[in-house]
């Protein structure tokens, strides 16, 4: 036995007794005649005490050769100490150290385990396990375990079943790219690593599983945007004989559950649900963060006639009010006009009227409109003395997105997105089918298995832009965590569905044909959610980023730079493989 | 709502309720005026009763369409039975049906949902969705949700901290051949799919993580045997500063708690530990089944010196006690005689002696053996009135493992081998190194990281072969459920490990050289060990098949006949990837 407590355990109770500890040095203090050592493991950091006149020649040699991050085992009696630390859970004990050894010697790390690494990126990736050292990236870990281990609760309690899907499927490149992996024993062929379960989950649906979940490891062959992963996980669940507001009904309990377990936040209301239409015209934006208001107000009926060019040739001008902004300066209005003009947004220009506190009014446009009609205007805003209106106009589609990004970021400014506050609420209501300028057709918004409404499908032959789908979203701060539908159960409208979506039969049958099969052989109503864990998990723990709740995660390239992969083949693998790289 | 109870929780509480069910139709009988339906789901079967006279005629008309599993709704009030069914839980009641809608219509499907199909192996794979259905399937994934749910209860108690590694690894050519997948944004180079966790464990404990698990896919290109997966899941798990005995008392602990929560099975017991030495020299066999005795029985220094030049000329002779089968008639010791003689088996011929009921000893040696002879050797294999002894001569190695197979066919028709008994041990003292024939040289006998016994290092400059490992296998029934080891955390010994089984300098940094660097910085002593979850999910079902405990398993040429994976990729995937595939 190496060790009688952890580093993070011991208390004054423990006092006199006689205990082995081991773990990482993290500090070491010699104050003369006094030597301290900061001992640390997962569980906490306990101090040794080292007192030279005391201790054998042997011991003060250890000591002395003993540097950060030597893995150490001692020996000693708890003592209570005489400057307490209460900043830790062991601060009112240290160990009068009666014996020491050497476990494992260490070089000088590349970076200091501290909590505000000195690291930076490429370092902290390059040797990550000393950068789990670091709280933080532990601490992210843990939390990580500790929702896994809530999910599955929640889910089993509900009669959940938690089934393993293939790894090695087939490639059905429809969507984002697949992984493949050759087949040694069928050359030629190739499994595809799953974009997600989805066709597995509805077999079993079909097979009479009837609740499944899974937390799944998914792949995605895509050029990595920042804090996108090739390799991510998901929380994957399916249920049969429902309808959408029993689905909705049931993760609401689930997320409401993990708030409770793993934060002890309590949400009592329901949550709001709100269509994708109102999501688009009040905040611009299908993921819409709620902790704020500053809701968009379309304007464009009201605005017109004023001999303004801009709003009068305008699609749409919406605006956002500004709570007790009336006193911006010029160059914080100018601020914004610039930001708004940058590509990524793309508005002309940004219009403002200030409701200052002695009631009066000053805008950008006061050359054409009175008082009266900058009345008008606020009262239509809900504005009051001291607020500050910021519009927009132009292409209905590019101004809402702009207000949003607008929104957004004077939230950010003002401290209105605090990290430890949380607004969940459903979009429901999707369109089924998204338009798409360049290659001239209809694709799936979610995927081609979600059900349209059932009084849209005659809008198939005419306006099926306008076809709503029985699709859901789960959106906390901003940030989609969740996603899912009702399926199409029925073989024939799934058939139909891929008609419509270009698919020829032949690809419909190469592709979609083993699940097109099992409808023919009693589908149950079925429909489901799938959550992004990485995502989830990082949300919880109050960061922007997924990285530090990934173990080893890969950079932008999609590299691993610890083990150096992707890497080279021999040729003996490659020939076994049947396979011969371009040059 | 589709529905307000599942087809398995009605009971006589329920009677005078109008519920709403859903489901499959498992069977239909008309017994002219009455027709009986029972509905089947997840959660089971409940019978509904339609009496034509008081029904609608639409609801005759749909009746009639119905056929075997039509998924289908039904309204009703629950009524008492007339003639209980005590076979089934809802069996005291039944639905007198008021409405019925069909949700699903259903070709007749392949085989027969029933617990003894009829389809055959090949059919059951490919329409796997209804192979699910069948109660040993759908119940083989049940019991395996609830282990996994088991098994992440008791290592979380444990303080182990779940932590997914990454899918997408580096190749590192050593032991089983890897999967690889190759890169679309690194052209030219490759990842490889895990064949296990095992360096990312061990870069966890350096990290500090104190107490890692996973249940986890791990991938594996071999030509499969009979039951073996491309993919499979383990419970894979690796504790710090622990010796051997604390690793045992843990898994011991799990395997334990285990049995308890899902078979309520006690074992009070500590499990026995036998060393390899030991469990090849009494079972010939290092997963030995101790269900029952039968230990084999040295009597290579006993026996010789009797003009038997078998006897003489062997290197081991060793035999197995059958009791209460001296009258085995001729035909069945020549049955036995032919069995040991198969190729798989290859010894020259069986010995026999019986110890008749009277005293007398009659055996196919008494040429060369007398009456005192032959007390002898049955004193020494504790051979009692009645019983068969069984001898075998020869090689060593062939026939301790002709006496193990023996054995073992003997248990299994005298069946002594009963599923529901479970005899759990760990093998210990395992050999570091096998020598391996035909390459001339050693392998690692478990891998490369496993730690020897300290007194034994020595043994590397003279007798490598001797070398004990820290490692240990839990068997239980003769299977090996788990295996793993303590792991060498010395940078400079971990070193000498790579050199002793022939890798380069070179090699050794390319491969492991991530790990390697990692012991720079201060590793702990570690250990652990992995579980077959498939295997073991199998042996607590009882069943000899791993097969149905995996939802969507693979052909024995890696092939999914249901979904027809693997496949050729098309030209477009194969330029982006940048690979030609050899014609």
């Amino acid at each position: 036995m190496y060790r009688t407590h952890n580093c993070g355990e011991l208390r004054k109770e423990n006092i006199d007794q006689n205990v082995t500890l081991c773990g990482w040095v993290q500090l070491k203090r010699d104050k003369g005649g006094m030597i301290w050592i900061d001992l640390r493991d997962r569980y906490g950091i306990t101090q040794l005490a080292i007192e030279e006149t005391k201790s054998s020649e042997k011991i003060i040699e250890i000591v002395n050769k003993i540097g950060r991050e030597f893995v150490i085992q001692v020996v000693g009696k708890v003592i209570e100490r005489y400057s307490k630390n209460e900043k830790i859970l062991t601060g009112d004990v240290e160990l009068e150290v009666a014996n020491i050894k050497i476990l494992s010697e260490s070089e000088i790390p590349p970076f200091t385990i501290i909590d505000n690494s000195d690291g930076g990126d490429e370092l902290r990736m390059k040797y990550r396990y000393l950068d789990i050292r670091r709280n933080p990236v532990k601490n992210a870990l843990i939390i990580r375990h500790k929702i896994a281990q809530e999910v599955r609760k929640y889910l089993s309690n509900n009669d959940f079943i938690e089934v393993e899907t293939p790894c090695l499927v087939k490639s059905t490149p429809e969507g984002a790219r697949d992984f493949v992996v050759p087949s040694r024993m069928n050359q030629g062929e190739f499994y595809a690593l799953p974009q997600s379960p989805q066709q597995y989950k509805q077999l079993l649906m079909i097979a009479g599983m009837d609740r499944y979940f899974q937390i799944v490891k998914c792949f995605r062959d895509e050029d990595l945007r920042a804090d996108r992963q090739p390799e991510f996980t998901q929380i994957d669940c399916e249920m049969s004989f429902v309808e959408q507001n029993d689905i909705l009904e049931m993760f609401e309990g689930f997320i409401k559950f993990l708030f409770k377990s793993v934060k002890n936040i309590d949400f009592v209301e329901k949550f709001p649900r709100i269509s994708y239409k109102d999501a688009m015209e009040k905040y611009g934006n299908d993921k819409p963060d709620i902790r704020f208001g500053m809701i968009i107000n379309n304007l464009s009926d009201t605005v017109k006639g004023h001999n303004f060019s801009v709003f009068d040739n305008a699609e749409y001008i919406g605006g956002i009010c500004l709570e007790n902004a009336s006193e911006y300066s010029r160059k914080q209005i100018d601020e914004l006009t610039e930001f708004i003009k940058t590509p990524q947004i793309g508005a002309q220009g940004l219009v403002y009227c200030k409701y200052n506190q002695d009631g009066t009014l000053k805008s950008s446009i006061d050359k054409f409109f009175d008082e009266n009609s900058l009345q008008e205007i606020a009262k239509l805003m809900n504005a009051k003395k001291g607020d500050l209106m910021l519009i927009l106009a132009g292409n209905k589609k590019r101004t809402l997105h702009g207000l949003s990004e607008l929104r957004l970021k004077l939230a950010n400014e003002l401290g209105l997105r605090p990290k430890d506050t949380f607004a969940p609420l459903w979009v429901v209501e999707f369109p089924l089918l998204e338009w798409d300028e360049e290659t001239n057709r209809y694709y799936a918004m979610h995927h081609p298995f979600t059900a349209p409404f059932e009084e849209d499908i005659p809008l198939f032959d005419t306006n099926a832009g306008e076809i709503r789908a029985n699709a859901y979203d789960m959106v906390i701060n901003g940030v989609e965590v969740g996603g899912g539908s009702l399926r199409i159960f029925d073989r024939e409208l799934q058939a139909q569905m891929f008609k419509n979506l270009g698919f020829t039969k032949e690809e419909t049958e190469r592709q979609f044909g083993f699940l097109m099969n099992a409808f023919k052989f009693g589908a149950p109503p079925h429909g489901g959610i799938a959550f992004g864990f990485d995502r989830l998990c990082s949300l919880f723990g109050g960061a922007d980023s997924i990285r530090d709740y990934i173990a080893f995660p890969k950079n932008n390239s999609g590299r691993d730079t610890m083990s150096e992969s992707p890497s080279e083949l021999s040729d003996m693998q490659l020939n076994e493989l049947g396979l011969i790289v371009k040059k």
